[in-house]
Formats: C-alpha cells, sequence, structure tokens
C-alpha cells in the first residue's frame, strides 16, 4: 500500500468514525479540504481524494461551492431505515403523507378519514363560540394533568355504555388518540421488544412501531378478529409485550370482533402476561356496541384509548388513554415530561361538541349516509371485479380483493399518476402478504371518475 | 437447605425472573396461590411464603380479597426510577405537578408562567370567534404535516427581525413548544448519549432527558451564557451530541446571553459536531433582541423552538420547530408516525391573536407590567434578605440566594405546607448544588401573604 493512499485511508475512516460515533450527524457539513488538511497535516489533495471516495460511496455528498454534507442515509432515527425500504406506494408513512398533502379536491378513496363536510361542523362552530364567551381559564391555562374533569366524567359514562368501568381519574387527556398509543408505547417498550399486530392493520401502527424500534410479528386477523391458534402461537414463541389492535370495528378489513374470539385472546393474555393496546376511535361508528376486550378485562392489562378526529373534527387535537390504575401516575409524569401540561381549549370544544343535543342526530344521520355510500360503492366495484372480503356492519372501510392479475402497489402507482389515491393492501401488512387486496372509503368514493380511472388502470 | 426452603426459593425466583424479563410488569396480578401451586407442583403453603418473602421485600403486594400484584417500584420506564431519587421538593416533575395540579387562587410564586388574567384573553376570544366563523376546512381537517402555511410564513417573518433566515418549508408546527423538543430528540439521541444543559436551567429538560435515557452533563451558567470554558471541556471528555438552552431570557436565571458567548459556543459546537436546541418561548418578552444562536448559524446545526404557551395561552397547544433543511423530512415522518397530523385550528387561532393589531399593544402592556411587579418584588425580597444574583432586563424570573443557613428544598417544604408553592434551586441543577437559590416569578409574587409565610419559614 503506498503511503499516499494510507493518508487517505486514515481521511476515510475519521470521517466514518465520526459518522458511526454521531460526532457528524446527516446534513452535517464537513470541514472544509484545506482545514482537514491542515488538522490531519496532510496534502489537501488526499483529503480531495478521501473526500471523492466517501462521495463514491454515498456516505456524503456534496453541494457545488458549499462544501461537503453527510449523507441523510447514515441518520439514527431515519424511520425509512428502520426497517427495510419498500416501495414508496407500500411504505405506511407514503400513504399518510400523500393523504395529509393531497388538496381537498384530490381523489382520494385510500384515505382513512371522511371529507370535511361529513364532520360534525355545526357542532364544532357552537363549541368554539361558547368556548369563546366561557371562563378565562378554559381560554388561557394548562389544564390540569390529566385534563379537563367535565370531559373525563363524560368519558367515563360513555364507556359504561360499551361495559368499560373507569373512574375519571383513570382517564387522562392527550394531543390526540396516536399520541395516546405512542405515549403507552414509549412507557412499556425497550427497543427490541416485540409487538404484536394484526395482519392486516392500521398501517401508522407499523410508522409508529418503527419509531420504538420494536420487533412486529403479525397475526392474521379473521372476520371474528385475530386468529386465536395463531395468536396463541405467537406468544408462546415470540413473548411479546404488547398487543395493539382496534377495538370495534377493525382498519382495514370493517371486521367485528366478537366475543368469543375476546375471550380467548384476553385468557391467552393474561396468562402470558402481555398488555393490550385497543383503539377505539371508530367507537361512534357502531350501530350495535361489539365486545371490548377492556370491558372483560376490566382496565387491569388493557389500555383503552380513544378520540373524536374521525366524527367531530380532525383539526381539534384530543385523544384520551383510559389506564390501569397502577398506571396512571407514571403516564402522567411520562405526559408532563413529554409534553408539559394540555390544553384546557381542545377539550372544552369536545366537551360541548358531544354534549350537545345534535351530536346523537350527527351520528344517526351518518349511520345512514354511510350505508347508503357502501350500497353505492359495492355495485359500482364489483362491477370491475372488485370484491369484499366481508360486508362489514359498519364504518367506512371496505377492504377488497382485486381482480387476479392485479398488484394493488402497481394499481395504487399507476392511478396516482392519474390523481387518484389508494391504499394498497400491503401498507396494512406486516408479512406483505396483502398485494391483491386494496382498502376502500366509501365516503372519499362517490366521484365516478374514480372507477375510470380504475378501469383503465385494472389489468 | 431444606426441600421446603428450595421450592419456596423457586417460586420466588420464578416471580423474579418474570419481573426482569418484563413478562410480569408493575400492577400485574399474580396468578392465585391455588393457580401458582397447581403450576408448580407444590402445595400452596409454599407459595403463600413464597408470596410473603416477596412481600416483605417490597417486590409485590397485596391488596385484601384481591391477590397479589407486582409493585411499582419495578416499572421500567418510571421516570423517578431511571435517575436517583430526590427529595419530593427538588424533584423536578413534582414542582410541574404541583404548579399544573393547585388551584388559580393558589400563591405560586414558583409557578413557570403567568396568571391567566396577564394573557391575551381578548385576542384568544377574537380568534376563536373568527375561526367559529372562518372555513370547514380549518374547522374540520387535519392540517397538511408542517402546519398551516399562514401561520409558518408569520413566524418566518418574526425570526427576521432575530436575524435568523429560515424558509416556510423549514417551520413545522407541532403540539406544543416541549413536544418540539421531545420530537427533535427522539430524532437525535439513543440510550446512553450525552446531553449538555445549562445549570441551572428549565427544570422540564430534566424530566424530558430522563424520559430519553441519556446522561446528561451541567455547565455554568454566567450573567452571559454558559461559561465558555466549562462548555469547552465537556465537550472534549464527553462527546456530548446535543446541547439544549433557553435563547434570550435564561430560564430560571433571568440572564441573556452575549454575542460573545454565542460566537464561541457555536464556534466550539461546530468544531465538535454538537447539535443544539434553542428554546426560545420568551422571545416575546424581550425589550432589545439578544443574539440568536440560530441567527449565527444559519439553522445549520442549531434547531430553533418556540409556542405561545407564555403570551397567548397555555390552554391552546401550539409550538414549532425551525430546523436544518435537511432534517426537515425525517422528523416530518417521526412526527405523523408519533402523532398523525396536526389540527389546523389551534394554529388559526394563534394566527389570528398573532396578526391582530391588539397583539403589540398587550405585549407592550405586558412589558411595562413585568418592569413594576419586579421593582415590586425586588424590596419585598430584600426586606427578606432573599437577593437576586443579576436584575433580568426582562421576563417573569428573579433567581435569587437565600440568606445564610437556608436552604431551598426545606424552605419550598416548610412554604408548602402553608400553601404557597416555590421553586428551590435544586429543581434546576443538574450538580444539586443550588440549594441556596430560589426561583421567584414576579408575576406571580404580588400577595403579601407569601412574604409572611416566607418570613415564617426562613431560618
Amino acid at each position: 500500500m503506498k503511503i499516499g493512499s494510507t493518508r487517505i485511508e486514515v481521511v476515510i475512516a475519521d470521517v466514518k468514525a465520526k459518522i458511526a460515533t454521531v460526532i457528524y450527524l446527516p446534513g452535517t457539513r464537513l470541514p472544509s479540504v484545506r482545514a482537514a488538511a491542515k488538522n490531519h497535516s496532510f496534502s489537501p489533495s488526499t483529503v480531495v481524494e478521501a473526500y471523492e471516495r466517501l462521495q463514491a460511496d454515498g456516505v456524503i455528498y456534496s453541494r457545488p461551492g458549499a462544501g461537503f454534507y453527510v449523507a441523510e442515509s447514515t441518520l439514527p432515527l431515519s424511520l425509512a431505515d428502520i426497517a427495510p425500504k419498500l416501495d414508496r406506494a407500500v411504505d405506511p408513512l407514503w400513504v399518510s403523507r400523500q393523504s395529509l398533502e393531497t388538496s381537498d379536491n384530490a381523489l382520494k378513496p385510500g384515505c382513512g378519514w371522511l371529507p370535511p363536510d361529513w364532520l360534525y361542523e355545526e357542532g364544532m362552530r357552537r363549541g368554539l363560540r361558547s368556548v369563546a364567551k366561557g371562563s378565562a381559564s378554559v381560554m388561557s391555562e394548562y389544564a390540569t394533568p390529566l385534563g379537563l374533569l367535565e370531559l373525563r366524567q363524560l368519558l367515563t359514562r360513555r364507556m359504561v355504555g360499551l361495559g368499560i368501568n373507569a373512574e375519571p381519574s383513570q382517564v387522562m387527556l392527550t394531543e390526540s388518540g396516536t399520541q395516546a398509543i405512542d405515549l403507552i408505547c414509549r412507557f412499556l417498550l425497550t427497543p427490541g421488544d416485540t409487538v404484536v399486530v394484526d395482519d392486516p392493520c392500521y398501517f401508522n401502527f407499523h410508522a409508529l412501531l418503527k419509531a420504538h424500534r420494536v420487533k412486529v410479528v403479525g397475526v392474521p386477523y379473521t372476520s371474528t378478529g385475530p386468529d386465536v391458534d395463531v395468536f396463541a402461537a405467537v406468544l408462546d414463541e415470540h413473548k411479546p409485550r404488547l398487543y395493539i389492535t382496534n377495538a370495534a370495528i377493525h382498519n382495514p378489513t370493517g371486521a367485528t370482533l366478537s366475543p368469543a374470539t375476546a375471550y380467548k385472546v384476553l385468557q391467552l393474555a393474561q396468562s402470558a402476561g402481555l398488555y393490550i393496546i385497543e383503539d377505539d376511535i371508530f367507537a361512534d361508528f357502531e350501530i350495535t356496541p361489539a365486545t371490548r376486550l377492556a370491558a372483560l378485562d376490566g382496565l387491569s392489562q388493557v389500555f383503552y384509548i380513544g378520540s373524536f378526529s374521525k366524527t367531530l373534527s380532525a383539526s381539534l387535537r384530543c385523544g384520551y388513554i383510559a389506564a390501569p390504575t397502577a398506571w396512571v401516575e407514571s403516564l402522567l409524569d411520562l405526559k408532563i415530561a413529554t409534553g408539559f401540561g394540555g390544553g384546557q381549549l381542545a377539550a372544552a370544544v369536545v366537551l360541548s361538541a358531544l354534549t350537545d343535543s345534535g351530536y346523537r342526530k350527527h351520528m344517526n344521520a351518518m349511520h345512514l349516509r354511510l350505508a347508503k355510500a357502501r350500497s353505492q360503492t359495492l355495485p359500482r366495484l364489483a362491477k370491475l371485479g372488485i370484491v369484499p372480503c366481508l360486508l362489514p356492519q359498519a364504518g367506512m372501510f371496505l377492504w377488497c380483493q382485486l381482480p387476479d392479475g392485479n398488484n394493488a402497489a402497481e394499481l395504487a402507482n399507476a392511478c396516482l399518476a392519474k390523481g387518484v389515491l389508494l391504499a394498497p393492501g400491503n401498507v396494512f401488512s406486516q408479512a406483505q402478504n396483502a398485494e391483491h387486496f386494496m382498502r376502500f372509503n366509501v365516503a372519499q368514493a362517490s366521484d365516478a371518475r374514480i372507477y375510470e380511472v380504475l378501469a383503465e388502470s385494472l389489468d
């Protein structure tokens, strides 16, 4: 090895070591060639050569006239890097980003929420006006650590209707349903733990769990809940710490947990010491309440969470956790440490809108409107050979199989190019075996253009 | 060893192993004596004895008639357990909890925010009314991932006044200033990293960093910023990843970063590849703007954050990050994964209140009001021998030395018993060497009862 080559490698090793020990972070500008040469007492040409090799390896990149920078891909907590890269069309974060970024007028049958004019706009306006006239404290002050008492009391009364007995002191308000889940995960999980999810499941669970750097194992979801035999085998083999699932109307399948499955799942969880997050954000869409794990369990190992973004407003951020009593204090400490106090304002608007007599009427009208949208969407999809795996009792989703020979990710890419955002099966699937499935939101599926684009793009 | 004793130890070891491997979490109910006896094929009396020994050791506890439960203290992410336990009076979380939990009428000169009637109530009411009449989209929909464009544009214009040049595409709205810091920490830090803070510093930084399980090193804060020599030595010795500091009016000291110190700190940080979070939540209290690290650095290694909870309302949750361009995309992914979309509503109310012509008048009046409160508080404290370490140019805090022979934590405990919440020095101090100091909030210090209680309690 020539001396020149050794010196170049010294510079390369030095840069790589600083990246590995996170002294240089992605986006860090490297010392200038002149400065690095001086530091090492090498010639500038040695440094130029070293930087060029690092650049060729993708470790750094240059900006003309501005120097060299550490490349993004070395990011320690790039969510994209923790798990293998997926096709953008089946990357859960990409679907979230697309849904959030596309304009109101875009066609997005793959979107996970209702169009704004389906939400409780009038109740929200009334709630805002009432808060605008209300107490200075609600207007200006931090909430107590648990959050607005009146809303927590209301939530416990609503839970009673689902068979869940919680004290207001067990209910903690959060900034959103997602933040509620994240907070519990921060509390329960350490990197390397194993978490069970349904396969398919709400795709943001995958993104969230990546951020926690845990191992994720999927259990096939049937029309009555998770496959109990697989669930038992997974507990045996993987000793998971946590199971995250949707209550009531399952996302994306629209299936309903049966009492027998709920009972078996809970029995297995209890004997394995497995904790459960039961995410019940679609509760108010139900017509007949299904069994809740939190009801059977009595909030002993189940954390029950909810929010109002699917029915009242996604613009007003407010979620909640009903937690086992023993955990409340520690969750509160974590909430304060990572977000400080909550506000009273969002909670007060939610309280006003939920207690207002119009809310029940609004939801009754919503049930009918969704049933109608479902019955209109089904034949339009059927004409294209797209068939639901089951007929949901309620909610906005249809989990459908594509006609033979069609790949959901390819179809989603083709349709996106024509302005239609779809939600291909594999964004929901841990095992990545849902490539022939697609989730449709019937409330976002009325425009005839969607079916034209689908027809053009299907094989 | 008797066989009986061995069997007891088998049961004990089994329970302890399940706790250690987090199969049993705190609050988990242990199998009943009968069930455990059956599992192990031991007699019930063996299990009873094992459970009693575990209980005597504090590993489990019993609830009469309800069985045995794993004790709280074995909690994996109990913030209290990650660092050594402090006297409750100097536990940062305890001061936060007390401040958030005490009623509006309590005397809390230790509180970190203004009384509600000092905030911009009229602007908030106007903002809420205007949103209540505004677009359905603001009322109902998720914001785009970065958050409301008009507010981000306004924030960049405000930053220009401080010499910080940021594009609206570098500004990301968050649920609060604390959440902004937490998000950056999640992104930058892994457990075991080292973080530098000012000593003293805002006490919630300690709580937040505990939740990230990092090593924290303090650098003494002088009247012009951190002690530069110690700062340099800390970078050398500990190779920290991040420095978190307050911009402008330092909490708790009220000191102002000088241009010379800012320059040196930034130079040291840049050559060490150290990232900085500059928390500027007190910006609008300044009369003459001090130097910002983010301005000198050009948002290359500095993350600049702010919120509106100290001036507009703590009830409306909205904060922001101005981040180095290279980091924005990954921060957005993390924000979506852990909190999904933000709302438009809080941002719209903030936008309305800040652009409303009354805000500047409100803040001008606030400056005068604070100056008056400061001039009234100083002689009242001086009469008790409590002397500020420096006279702040602005803001609400006075960082004071107690008369000889007084310990701040003891004084805080004594005063709390008499209904006065204080903020003793050591809640702010990493080195725990501020036992003779106390932070007073002049806006919360007008009541004569405070000085009576202090006089009674001082040695």
